[in-house]
């Protein structure tokens, strides 16, 4: 209960601390024989890592992840599958000075206020680190919608004001700051690094939108599929909104523009327009499902900043270590994951409420 | 686990069709020995019942409140409290021709997929009714979270683009908008009265403000406290966006604004802008809690629209029936009511993740 | 949370106080389109109802029940089933000197010191009266495994010592008892007769049987079939020991004689003996599942006994009121609404767990 | 959900096969500032762990824990504790021949009926070794209670028919059957030595008391602290009942005679007998907890079986492999941990439920 399990059906757990020995993931209720292997898992690590481009932080992680558990001839088992990724890369003596004082923007004072002790290296529990075993888990959850046909794509929507204009999956990849937008895509990574250069960061709006959804999933009330998926998306540190189809616009429509319009494709329910983001009374619709996630500069950054000590006296502190001056394209198979875990378990939640 | 339950200590149960005989809330947790009478919940349910004002639906719901356990000599006794409201003014009858079609913008065709049979009568457990057990429920949370000195205020923020420019507490209540800007107040409500003359609806942004709420609610990784207000928020129907502190915006701040600053205010952290929405890691630091909620126009317009039966022919719809063209006003104590039980849960977490 | 809510797909949540209003059940996760009246409810209810014998406390509750939501022309929709159970026939008085003080082997003394507070009329939610609403939930987990073929028979095994020799099925309900075996029932009658007249109580021990139970049921490690049953068996309040199979004879056996031998009966799995009780590893094997439960004698007698009062002196009690002198026979639907539970909803969360 | 978590507050999910590269435990929920070593872990592993002595199994385990998280200076941080047990004294060839049958008394055919596909070697996930991973859980369980002043004792009180007359604390561990019995000690161990000469196997009894339990832990209705106990007990392999203070003889006794009888002992409730084992209505009332589970000879036995292949033939196995010709007294921990798991989770809801 206290927050580091997701899911109903497909339940996650994830452990471990930025400087400490390892973090993992415990995935519980994977259906049984699925095929998977530790290189489906380790593609969607190498998407997250630091280190991966020249705008991303460079401790070096190589984050290689170890199969435990829950996997036999290359088939899930429906036994949890355990995931384990060693910390290699710890660079804690960065951190000696800031053992005593609250960063802005950080934490660190929250921490403190609910636990009265804290591992204070690299944010410990509270890093951005622990992603890393949430994209991991990811991973598993996609391999349970591929086994449907729905398939997730995320990308760089926004950053520092650039918008992507246009959406090509094939540029995604290509480009380091994950941008579906060729002509957009080096004026982001031009802003990120002025913001370095600055010694400041800049933040920007993530993506995700999913296809071939199968219509049923999401519950009534409490657990709409709209909810389920806020409440993984803001539950990644740097996201602070959240909207899915129309969104904030639907605030300033009118319904009759708003509702979209039904009609038969093949005999298959389909709506002209998709205001309403795939997803209509909490339950997906079979229309591409819309998320965007709005996500904050990383607090990191290494002007000189005024904040207390832990002994309440107002200090300045210049934070060192080697942070990522936008976390929005590594922040893309994160989000990815966590659309995955939700639409997975709705999948299995769904085998479980369908007619006898 | 199939959606009508909600919260992790203090857990709320909801259940009952618009048409049938009634709904209700079974709410389990509530920490025994608080003060709780009958007026204190049907104060909160007369703010959100239909027919309160010339802008609501006229459907005339009394929502008067049955206590059936859990409260002795006015009490709260730690056993489930158990609050009953009858369905009292139902017209079946003006859905008997929506039986077989699929309405734009209604759940109709989501529910009949996942369960292949639903009460079609006022959109059945999809209606917006079920919001009156949410509210009841939070009308206990409030009391707990009152008993540690947090208040919550909610309001219309924007409605049909008109835009509160300042927040005037004590104004809320006077206008049937909801708006707490005197001013934007008679606009808002010429919107709406535009909008039903037009035979269509408006949607709208709420905020909801928390006031004194206690440092450490919250719990890391998957239930921050931002995670478990999203999808309380966006677990209700029109919701389809939701910030918190800078939201949106903070996706175009650099870190070096978008950071609050802390200082000491005798002896108490504070900081100098609240950027961060009084959040920090998922926990709350003390600051105000600020939320806001993009609300789409409702999706009952009586304009004819185009859409499918349920033989998959394209047909032409008319709704007749007694519907609100702007939910917003109504939707201010729903969203207060979820905000309570958020915090209300969060708040017994806490207590039983303390240090011994 | 905090224990009025027992299963995982199947969710029961009760409510209510033995002199309360009204006492209460909503039931989630039922799957859609299963057959339900109140007449398939009412008949569990009237075999647990209080007065239905001259062996059974004379308390004059009908227990008629209603349907409040969740049924739609005779069919579930997949929504919450709530059910309503008013009380009617209460003397609140006969526990006017009772108030004060802590009854021997009731709930009096942990309930005050847990909550501060209590609901003393007539036990209050520590009531036997609480697993009315237990047997309705039940009624409608029975539909849900008829529907797969799976049927409860229980019965009372052993009263005060006289133990049925032999399970006549046709016998049971004939007479007050609940005892299969026609000679032992009017010795076992006697026996509660007896207890009565004495101004004292006795015990026994109810036996389930589950027939042609599909296999796969139940999940490894901590949800292994028979900890669930177990949880949901000894959350009846009199229950004191439970056992399967075997059972504690088993702790005695070897394990050549212990082991069931597997053999095919038409291609299908079954074992010459049936020592295991229908569950290996943790999981139905499609043999018969045989759960025994012990039960205490009730704790309210007439008798005198020596107790303290809410100011820790020493009293004397003489409890009146109306009592059941052995409270095996009604306690047999109970404990086959608590197996119909554990089983129903280890059938739903089977299907959330099968390969895709 | 799928049964691999227990708890509601300090949760714990373990992983891992037998024959798989490890085995392993995450706990959340712990109050952080608790001291916890390595030592205080691999304490309780030794005194599970095969090859402790001639009358265990003689697989070479040392189970040797690793702390992976939640841990900083010595003390816990209030963050998921992982705890990591290489498996490495592996012989998989030992089980090529049990590939295609199912082992009479094992889960091989209802694994091969929920999954579809299973991990054959050595029972896979249906092995005892998962119960490692609950002692080493249990250890942390075991220091929550302590910083409260209850401890856990667990001993063999009855093996194949060998009862123990007397409970003396300072016995049990000088004597590899765990029996408290110096007397009854050298009779059980050479009944165990007689069985494995037999090529047999044989079962008992283990009796756990908790001394110091704080009152007021457990909830009432389907939480009752013994049901929660009962399912924890119920979760370990072998057991096949379970019982709470006079347990199964409570159903021979009259209320006259089962009613404990209470008193003030210095201003502190207490009652002359203990037939409710510690727990009234569901509820511990402060006077020792007193379980029996009965355990029943294991199934891997070295005689030849008649039993089914996977094609439905009939087939003659002999089992070689290193077991245990009985395993109460490597279950005495296991059963602790369980007894202590539940105990620390209810002492953690309470802090949540208790007045504000």
């Amino acid at each position: 209960m206290p927050g580091s399990t997701f899911g109903r059906v497909l339940t996650v757990t994830t452990f471990g601390e930025s400087h400490g020995p390892a973090i993992g993931v415990v995935i519980d209720g994977t259906p049984p024989g699925i095929g998977l292997s530790v290189a489906d898992i380790q593609k969607e690590l190498d998407r997250r890592r630091p280190g991966q481009s020249a705008i991303t932080s460079p401790r070096a992680e190589k984050d290689k992840v170890e199969v435990l558990s829950g996997v036999f001839d290359g088939l899930t088992t429906g036994t949890p599958i355990a995931l384990l990724i060693r910390n290699e890369d710890k660079k804690s003596s960065d951190y000696d000075n800031l053992k005593d004082l609250f960063r802005p923007g950080h934490a660190d004072w929250t921490y403190d206020a609910k636990y009265g002790v804290r591992d204070w290296r690299g944010s410990g529990r509270a890093s951005g680190r622990e992603t890393a075993a949430r994209v991991a888990a990811g991973a598993v959850a996609r391999k349970v919608l591929a086994a449907r046909g729905a398939t997730i794509l995320g990308y760089s929507r926004e950053i520092d004001g650039v918008r992507a204009a246009r959406v090509d999956p094939a540029e995604i990849e290509r480009n380091p700051a994950r941008c579906p937008d060729p002509d957009a895509a080096p004026r982001m990574v031009e802003r990120i690094e002025k913001a370095r250069a600055d010694g400041d960061s800049v933040g920007g709006i993530v993506e995700i939108v999913v296809s071939d959804c199968p219509p049923g999933l999401g519950d009534p009330v409490f657990d709409k599929l709209e909810a389920l998926l806020s409440h993984g998306i803001m539950s990644v540190g740097a996201v602070r909104g959240v909207e899915i189809g129309a969104g904030f616009e639907a605030a300033r429509m009118r319904g009759s523009t708003y509702n979209d319009e039904p009609y038969s494709d093949a005999g298959r329910m389909r709506t002209r327009t998709n205001n309403a983001g795939g997803i209509a009374g909490g339950i997906s619709n079979g229309m591409e499902i819309v998320i965007r996630a709005a996500m904050r500069p990383p607090a990191s950054i290494s002007r000189p900043q005024r904040t207390l000590d832990s002994s309440g006296e107002s200090v300045m502190v210049e934070i060192v270590g080697r942070h990522d001056p936008c976390i929005v394209p590594r922040a893309v198979p994160v989000l990815e994951a966590m659309t995955a875990l939700v639409l997975a378990d709705c999948l299995l939640v769904q085998a479980a409420c369908r007619p006898l």
